[in-house]
């Protein structure tokens, strides 16, 4: 018996569904809801399609910040007027990843990326709940450092209206992972190519005040230049 | 009159269509050839969107290299075998993205981020030309080096037959980019709020050799390290 941590806060693992099972590469997927949770809060955004979206469906990047099962999005884009006129519920699907190295083979064939990456199925809205689109928005900004919020001007009414979020209830969930050296035909192991891995990172530069900035910056993003 | 540079290589803008016009944020939106081909060539992976999968349209990360106006993805995944099924073509979007900075407004309203993003539509199919995906592969393996390919075996028949690389057409290409200081409101600029921008960017740690790899690594590597 699978039980969903969407619905069941204690479970630790989001139950395999036709959606979420892998066709190959089954050994790089789990349902895992800690890695899961781990990879959506160190990204800044992810790729949100639309299943029925007009012209067709396209990944748009969004910015997101998850709480608890659910995952909140800056819907400010077409996405938000699109939920709009449809006045509900609409299936989407939300895709982020992270490119975490290159794989240099002895052959061609071989060559690879290390890579986590976690897609969702689901249902999305905008958020509509005034306590729930404040709540929101206050984990959105805070995905910049925590108590960002508290350290910046709260919205106005007019702001306000002007922001949509959008919400998935992360309903159907996977988790894919290659963390490892390079895969090699036994015969090549005697050529003279050179194989290996180079990590990649996502990595922060020196924080670059805007004019007429005279505090000194907040920890939460001086450390993000030494991380 | 617009001329695609998809048809005609020496034109320089995309033209723009219902599927590539903005709806929001107009002021963000490109359709410069020169500036699609930096951004494809330097990001390693992007997400490809087929519009009729089944059990519903995903973003799947997929490894990628631009030949002229041709996107060649290593399609080893459900795509593959999705359009094997169908036997043809099948309209595809592809959405490729940088994150490149984090801005901190005085006002949560004005947070945002800094960023470069491709969508392209088309349609995708399987490469099945022998010599066509022969050359796809060389292009797909270069892009972990250039060159990268006459550093390490070619294929056997037997590898190319269990390869699949997908095709798409550029046929309507945009360009998106936020590359700015901090928006504010006047009235907040005495707030007493830390503003400013954190530059990210993807980097390279050091390379670390396979086991037995006694040759020194080649430049396309070490340099990836020290950009």
């Amino acid at each position: 018996m699978t039980i969903n941590p969407a619905t069941n806060p204690s479970a630790s693992e989001y139950p395999q569904t036709a959606q979420t099972t892998a066709r190959r590469h089954r050994e790089r997927i789990s349902y895992d809801a800690g890695k899961v949770h781990a990879l959506l809060d160190e990204l800044y955004y992810c790729h949100a399609v639309i299943a029925h979206a007009q012209p067709g469906p396209m990944a748009m990047p969004l910015f997101h910040a998850r709480v608890g099962e659910t995952l909140y999005m800056h819907g400010s884009t077409g996405a938000g007027s699109f939920l709009n006129a449809r006045d509900g519920k609409v299936a989407m699907s939300v895709t982020a990843t992270s490119i975490d190295g290159l794989v240099y083979s002895r052959s061609w064939f071989h060559h690879s990326a290390n890579y986590r990456s976690v897609i969702i199925f689901g249902q999305a809205q905008l958020v509509s709940d005034p306590e729930e689109k404040w709540d929101s928005f206050v984990a959105l900004v805070d995905r910049l450092g925590p108590g960002r919020s508290g350290d910046s001007r709260s919205p106005s009414k007019k702001e306000l209206a002007q922001t949509s979020v959008l919400k998935l209830s992360m309903d159907a969930v996977s988790y894919k992972e290659r963390n490892a050296g390079v895969g090699e035909d036994p015969d090549d192991l005697d050529l003279p190519h050179w194989a290996g891995v180079v990590p990649l990172r996502l990595q922060a530069g020196e924080p670059s005040p805007a004019p007429g900035v005279t505090t000194e910056a907040p920890a939460y993003v001086k450390e993000l230049h030494t991380v």
